[in-house]
C-alpha cells in the first residue's frame, strides 16, 4: 500500500524544530517525492512513492522502461566486473561496486532521477525517458543517493581507502582513531535544474554515506569520525562534533530532534542533537566486528519509537575460516537503551560490506543477512522473527545488502544479479527477474508503478513494477 | 656538458641483449630524445638532452616559454594545495601531489611533451608552443613519467591507498604481504600521435612507479609485489615474478641484462633477469624504515658498475618526535653486494615520501635528503661526501625529493616552491627562481636550452635554462 501522506513541497525543510521533541519536520515527505531528505528517501527506508501530478506522473503510474549507461559502464553481460583476471571473483565485483558503478540506489524528485556514480559523476536523468539532463563531475567516488531539497542537490565524495600512516597506526596495535578516506572527501551542492556547482566543503575523511536534511541544515557523519552540520545555501559549517571511529557507509537519519549514524572503532551508534550538535547518547554494542556498525545505516521505526540498527557481530576464525553473525538491534531513540537484539545466524564472512539495511513498514522490520543469504521479517516490538526465506542464487556471496521496498503487499529486492518480489506477509517468493549486471547495496525506488534501480556495472534502469512482480507477460 | 651519444631512434629498443653481459641496449638514447625508456629518460637520472633537428629543435635551443594548466589545476598563488583548511599544512600538499597534480617530471620525445596527471589524464603537448595535442583519460592517478617507444606511450595508474583488509592484516601484527593500491591499477598503451588507447593490462596493486623498456619488452615493479614483463604491442604478459612487499614509487631501471626496483616490507632491492624473469639477487638492508626502499627509484652508476639506492633508515621516536636518517648505498649491480653506505644525517621525519632520487654524472652521485634539506655530492667509488649545501627555504618540509639535472657545469633542481641552479663542482648556489605552485618528486627535463617541469598544482612549464641559471635578465 502506497503512503498517502503528502506534505507540501519544502514544508518539512522549512519547519522549525522544538528541540528534543518528536517532530514531523525530520520525516521526509512520504507521498509525492518533492524532496529527498534522507538515504532511500524515507526514514523507514521504504522507497515507495506516489507519482507526481501531470503527464510525467501519468507515465510513471503506467510504468516506463529504459536503461541508461553511465561513463565507464561495463557490459551488462559481464559476470564479475572490471579486472576480474587480476583481482579474482571475490574482489572484482567489490572493487567495481566501489570504484566504477553505483554503490546504492537512486534519488527521485518530481520527474527527475538523480544518481551518484563511483566514476566521479552526478547525473540528472529524465524519469520518463531516461535521457540525461545534466552530468556534473566530482573529485572522487560518489557512493550515496543525493539529498535533494529546495532546488539543490547534495552529494558526498570519498573512498574506502586508508593512507599508509593509517597502516602504521594499525601496525602499532591501535584500533582507535583510524581515519577512512584516501583521496578527496567533499560535500557538494549543485543546482538541481542545471547541475551547476554551488559550493564544495572539503573534509579530512571520506563521505561515502549519504547526507540527511532537516530545518534548513545538511547533516552527515563521515570517515574522520565527526558528525557535521552545514548551511545548505553556502556550505558554511554550523557545528562539527567528534564521535570517534569512522563512519564508513552509515547514512545518517533524523528523528525526534536528533541525527543518528553508526561508527566503527569504537563501534557506536551515536545520537546528536540537531541544533546544538551535542552528543545526546552513544550506544556501544559488544562483540561487533568491523565494519558492521560504521557500515550500517540506521532505520527509524516510528511505531516503536526506536532505531533499528544492524551490526556484524561475533566474528570468529575456526580452522582458518572466518565466520560472523548478523545482529539486529532495536534501540530506544530517546535513551539509546537496547530494547531487543536478534541474531540472524552465523555464516562465512562475506566480502567487503557485511551489513545490510533494514526497512520498517507498519512496525515490522524487514532485513536481510548477507551472511545467511536470507530475508527476514521481525516483530518490531519484540525482535522475534516472524518469517524467514532463503534468497535463491547464493553462489553470489553477500546477498541482501540493500533495503527492500514495500508496495501493494509485496517486498521488492535488488540483490546479486536479480530483482525479487516477495509476499510481505508470508515471505513466499513471488517472482525473480534478471536484468543483467550486479547490485551493490541497492534499494529499489518505486514511483507510481515504475521501479528505478542502479547497479555496480554503472547502469540505471526504469521498469514497470508489474514486470518485477511477474504479473505482466 | 650535454651528452653527445646519439643513438638512432628505436635502436636501443630493438637490440638483442646478451644475457648477463653489460649492454648498450638498456641505456636510453642520451642525446636526441627520440624515445624515453626509463624514469627521467636516463638510467643515470640525468635528464639533459640535445634538441631534435629542425625548426622545433632550433626553438628549444633558443629557449621557449609557456605554461599549461591541466584539468583541476590550482591557482599558482595557492600556498598549501586543495582542502588545506580541512587537511592542515602538512597533509594538504601531499594529498594534492598524490591526487590532483603531477607527482614526478615530464617525458619529452621529439617535439612533444608527455605528462601524467593524478587527476586521471595523460597529456601530449607541443614542446614549442605548450598547446595540447591530445588528452587521454585513465582510471586512476597517473604518477610517473610516460615511457615512449616506437610510437607508443606507456602509462601506469594506481594510488597510495590500502583497503580495509590490509588494515586488518596490519592490526594482526603482520608487516609482510601488504598490497598497496586501493582503486584501479592498470598499465595503458596509447598511440603517441593520436592518444588512442591501444590496450590496458589490469593489476591487483598500484602502478605508481614508471615502467622501463628494453628489447621489445615493457617492465615494471608494482604495489602487489611483483616484477612484470609485458609485450608492448599487445599488453600480453610475458612473465610475472613475485618479489614480496610492495613497490610504492620505485621506478624500475635496466642495466647489465637485469631489471631493478625497490620494494617495501620486506625492504629489498631486487634484480630480475630481463629474459627469464628469474630473481638474480635481492639485497636486504637492515634498519630501513617505511617506505624508503619501495619509494626509491634505483639509479645506475655505469662508471662504478653499481646501483645507487637511497633508503630511509634508522627511524627513531624520541620524546614523541619521530626522526629518520637518509642512507645512500652503492650496490654492486652484478652481485647485490653493498660497496659502500653513506648516512646523510638525521632529522625530523618528513611527510609522506621520505626518500629522494639520486642522479649520477661522471661517477659523482648527486643526491638530496628531504630529512636534512641538503644537497650532496658523493664520490661514486667510495661514497665519501665531496660537498654538501643547504637548500634554502627549509620551512617547506621535505626538500630535495626529485633528481637534479646536470647541464653545462650546473645542477638544476626543482623542489619546494622554487627552481635552483647549483655549481656542480663546488655546491655553491648560483640562482633561485620562484615560478608558483609546488614541486613533488620532480626532475627538471632539459632539451637544448629549454627546461620542462611539472608541479603538484597541475601545471606544466617550459622556460629557458638561462632564466633558471640567472644568466638572463
Amino acid at each position: 500500500m502506497k503512503r498517502l501522506i503528502n506534505l507540501a513541497a519544502g514544508l518539512a525543510a522549512s519547519m522549525t524544530v522544538a528541540a528534543g521533541a518528536a517532530h514531523a519536520a525530520a520525516a521526509p515527505a512520504r507521498g509525492l517525492p518533492s524532496q529527498w531528505t534522507v538515504y532511500s528517501g524515507d526514514i523507514e527506508h521504504d522507497s515507495a512513492f506516489k507519482a507526481p501530478a501531470g503527464a510525467a506522473g501519468a507515465a510513471l503510474n503506467k510504468g516506463v522502461t529504459w536503461r541508461f549507461a553511465e561513463a565507464n559502464a561495463l557490459k551488462l553481460s559481464d559476470k564479475l566486473g572490471k579486472d576480474a583476471a587480476a583481482l579474482g571473483p571475490r574482489t572484482a565485483p567489490v572493487k567495481t561496486t566501489q570504484f566504477l558503478g553505483n554503490a546504492v540506489g537512486v534519488t527521485v524528485v518530481g520527474d527527475v532521477v538523480y544518481v551518484e556514480s563511483d566514476s566521479g559523476y552526478v547525473y540528472a536523468l529524465n524519469a520518463v525517458t531516461g535521457r540525461q539532463i545534466w552530468r556534473a563531475p566530482v573529485d572522487n567516488a560518489a557512493m550515496g543517493d543525493p539529498v535533494v531539497v529546495d532546488g539543490r542537490v547534495f552529494v558526498g565524495t570519498g573512498d574506502t581507502g586508508f593512507s599508509f600512516s593509517q597502516i602504521l597506526r594499525a601496525q602499532s596495535g591501535s584500533r582507535a582513531g583510524l581515519v577512512r578516506g584516501l583521496s578527496w572527501g567533499g560535500i557538494y551542492a549543485f543546482d538541481a535544474k542545471t547541475g551547476k556547482q554551488l559550493w564544495r566543503f572539503g573534509t579530512r575523511g571520506e563521505n561515502m554515506p549519504s547526507e540527511c536534511y532537516a530545518d534548513n541544515t545538511l547533516y552527515f557523519g563521515n570517515g574522520d569520525g565527526h558528525m557535521y552540520a552545514l548551511d545548505p545555501a553556502t556550505g558554511t559549517l554550523k557545528w562539527k562534533t567528534p564521535i570517534g571511529g569512522f563512519d564508513s557507509m552509515s547514512s545518517c537519519t533524523i528523528y525526534q530532534g536528533k541525527v543518528f549514524a553508526g561508527f566503527t572503532d569504537p563501534n557506536d551508534l551515536a545520537a546528536v542533537d540537531l541544533h546544538s550538535g551535542k552528543l545526546v547518547w552513544r550506544a556501544t554494542f559488544p562483540n561487533v566486528a568491523n565494519t558492521g556498525m560504521g557500515d550500517n545505516s540506521p532505520t527509524v521505526d516510528p511505531v516503536n519509537h526506536q532505531i533499528v540498527q544492524v551490526a556484524v557481530a561475533n566474528a570468529r576464525v575456526t580452522g582458518g575460516k572466518s565466520s560472523v553473525n548478523t545482529a539486529v538491534l532495536g534501540v530506544d531513540a530517546r535513551t539509546g537503551k537496547v530494547n531487543w537484539k536478534t541474531l540472524l545466524g552465523r555464516g562465512a564472512s562475506p566480502p567487503a560490506y557485511k551489513a545490510s539495511v533494514a526497512m520498517v513498514h507498519g512496525g515490522i522490520v524487514y532485513v536481510s543477512s548477507p551472511v545467511t543469504n536470507r530475508l527476514y521479517a521481525l516483530n518490531g516490538k519484540t525482535g522475534a522473527i516472524v518469517w524467514q526465506s532463503a534468497i535463491p542464487y547464493p553462489q553470489v556471496p553477500g546477498l541482501g545488502r540493500g533495503a527492500v521496498t514495500f508496495d501493494n503487499g509485496l517486498l521488492y529486492q535488488s540483490t546479486g544479479t536479480r530483482l525479487f518480489a516477495w509476499n510481505a506477509k508470508t515471505g513466499a517468493l513471488v517472482h525473480t527477474l534478471r536484468i543483467g549486471g550486479r547490485f551493490g547495496i541497492v534499494n529499489p525506488v518505486i514511483v507510481g508503478n515504475t521501479m528505478f534501480v542502479s547497479n555496480s556495472w554503472g547502469w540505471v534502469f526504469a521498469l514497470p513494477v508489474a514486470t518485477v512482480a511477474g504479473s505482466k507477460a
